[in-house]
């Protein structure tokens, strides 16, 4: 795409009302726009991330055996007094609408309990995994962390319908394997933790992913041992770190509680009818973007990992003279299928490398009097600054 | 996909609380759960249309050169003042949050030209065409035309900005020959028209496509010369004949309405201040796809056209011996990227036609003692119910 016909524009200035380093940074390089607190829209670069989170989600849901479906915001009242979820001095973040009979849903357990009673009745309809991306609504009153904790935002939630403990623990420990997938899929592996917290949203201990993040609202307890930590001390392990740090998935098993309320029965083998035990696993897509945006921008602006970055390559054109050659990558690099943002507009080359930096993708090929004169291209690495000199087909090649 | 892991399962009996056509065929397939009246989710093989009309869709918006984006539904008070449409009295559809400060946006015109406004400032900013898919709520009253009238509802909202009159006309054509497309690819181009309607929401002439169906709200008149149609008799045009129909699409000229509430302004060539001209334009999706299922489903069930089922082919393996070959030829079909929803339940023959009627692939390819002798495939067409006899590399070369 052509940077000239992108509607968006950078800005210098950091927005007013903006503290978090992600919503600053995304706001100044054209990516969201922030419609009130807690409430953002995507921009064309914005949500091009969002979707390739969603991609990369997407397959390793499908990978897990779960079906993609897509439930609805509206929530009605006579459905959640089921499970004690409809009063606001239980549930303090349902945003409701006026008439005090509907709600806008915060987490979708209790109608896809109710869905899934109409589908399940033997022991040979389970286990079954069901996901969705979900627009959820939340009254947050802290919101004030950009994209990371939102009152609209959205949310991959997968839920699982189990027989026994024992199938459930089982995929549960296939889904935290598909978790870090993504989580080091999407850049931010190795500096993510699978934390064990008490007294989650359902009573009983449940799991986190944690990224450690100086924006986090969490702390995590790292031992020195490599990959066992813990969230909580008490837990008593020994010789802890602490670290602020951010919640980027979380696991939770949820047992029959919403399958008796909701009457989610099963007949076993031996025509004995039992609830069927369930867990729920969330990401929130604006939350791990908004992470990644923490922990991997440095004083320039953004370095999207590669599998989540809007474009692949960023093309800078810094001449009138570069213009014919520039334009031929361009269309090169676009029949090979590779994503390019081209910035072909007519300003001085500083600023171009000033918006390239900001936007973050992280390969720029930067074609100038020397790329004219030897016909090869300069690549160069957001992340690290180095530049490398490479003809466009061993480019194309190292991309495709 | 192998229909023995789908959760989903067809049922004989519509449901009691459905009186469309859409809803009942749709939710006895099991393509959609009814949450509420109006609300409805998407279950696996309702998502699957619902992402393949969407992707019909981005492919058209793209070629016209627009740019995607995703608002939010929260929408504040404050900014829909500004135009005059906050008040319930003037917009009788909106759904308030309960502290009365927050509506759900049941169209975007006010946000995108905020959003607008801080990007555009000059004639060089312009023509600029954003569109998303978002969800619109709206507090229909009269819903109960299954997901043809929604409370909550996937719409594509494509929204122009124009320099004059003039460039805006060229772009509002431009849009009517992209929707002309889309409503072929979606399988009922031959029975939609291009309709003027007076009076829309706008107080302007503003046009629709309206798809001749039983099941509609509207009706047009049509004249006997083929694609010169009207929606209103008083438009004077002669031999009209009136057929009812649902609205697929609209197609609005906003003028200088929003730009001048909210302050989209931009400098011409003359450095002169001029209000930007807007044109909107709406596709609902679910609207689009409860239409497809009216129009052309027959006694049996639906009848899906090609590019928007669910899958490409619905494979039946009759018996068990008709399993091994069965298993190779859904094998076979996946590694050419062919979308096969692969029936290997235990159940009769019987039970199985009648689901794959209901379900409407498009075409069935049948494994029963026959196809064992001959290696040869039974491929039926589930709209003429005629049957033909292929090879697997027959079928293959015609599918991709």
């Amino acid at each position: 795409m052509k940077q000239s016909q992108l509607f968006t524009k950078t800005r210098r200035e950091a927005p007013k009302d903006e503290i978090s380093k992600n919503a600053i940074l995304l706001t100044r390089a054209g990516f969201i726009h922030k419609e009130m607190a807690g409430v953002y829209s995507y921009l064309p670069l914005g949500l091009r991330v969002l979707k390739k989170i969603e991609n990369i989600i997407r397959e390793e849901m499908n990978e897990l055996g779960a079906q993609e479906i897509e439930l609805t915001a509206l929530q009605d009242k006579n459905l959640w007094e089921k499970t004690n979820r409809w009063d606001d001095k239980i549930v303090d973040i349902w945003f409701k609408i006026a008439d005090g009979n509907l709600g806008l849903g915060f987490t979708h357990e209790e109608p896809l309990t109710r869905i899934m009673a109409e589908y399940i009745s033997s022991y040979r309809d389970l286990p079954a995994y069901v996901y969705q991306f979900q627009n959820k609504f939340r009254n947050e009153l802290r919101a004030k962390s950009g994209i990371m904790r939102g009152k609209e935002f959205l949310m991959k939630d997968l839920y699982s319908f189990s027989r026994t403990e024992e199938e459930h623990a089982n995929f549960y420990n296939k889904v935290k394997v598909a978790y870090e997938k993504i989580f080091n899929r999407a850049g931010i592996g190795n500096r993510t933790y699978f934390a064990t917290a008490s007294g989650g949203s359902f009573g009983n201990i449940s799991h986190e992913f944690q990224t450690i993040c100086d924006a986090g609202e969490d702390s995590i307890y790292i031992t020195n041992k490599e990959k066992r930590e813990a969230k909580n001390k008490e837990l008593g392990i020994e010789n802890l770190e602490e670290k602020k740090s951010v919640e980027v998935g979380n696991i939770f098993p949820l047992g029959i509680r919403f399958s008796e309320a909701i009457g989610l029965y099963f007949k076993d083998e031996n025509g004995e009818n039992k609830p069927v035990v369930m867990g729920s696993y969330g990401i929130g897509l604006g939350r791990l973007m908004g992470t990644v945006v923490e922990v991997l921008s440095d004083k320039k602006g953004i370095v999207w990992p590669r599998e989540i970055s809007p474009f692949s390559i960023h093309l800078l054109s810094l001449s009138e003279s570069a213009k014919a050659f520039s334009d031929e990558v361009h269309k090169t690099l676009e029949a090979n299928k590779i994503e390019v943002l081209y910035d072909d507009r007519d300003l001085r080359a500083g600023e171009k490398f000033a918006d390239a930096d900001l936007i973050g993708i992280p390969a720029q090929v930067i074609i100038g009097e020397k790329s004219l004169a030897s016909k090869t291209l300069e690549v160069k690495n957001r992340a690290s600054g180095e530049t490398r000199e490479m003809t466009l087909e061993n480019l194309i090649n190292e991309l495709i």
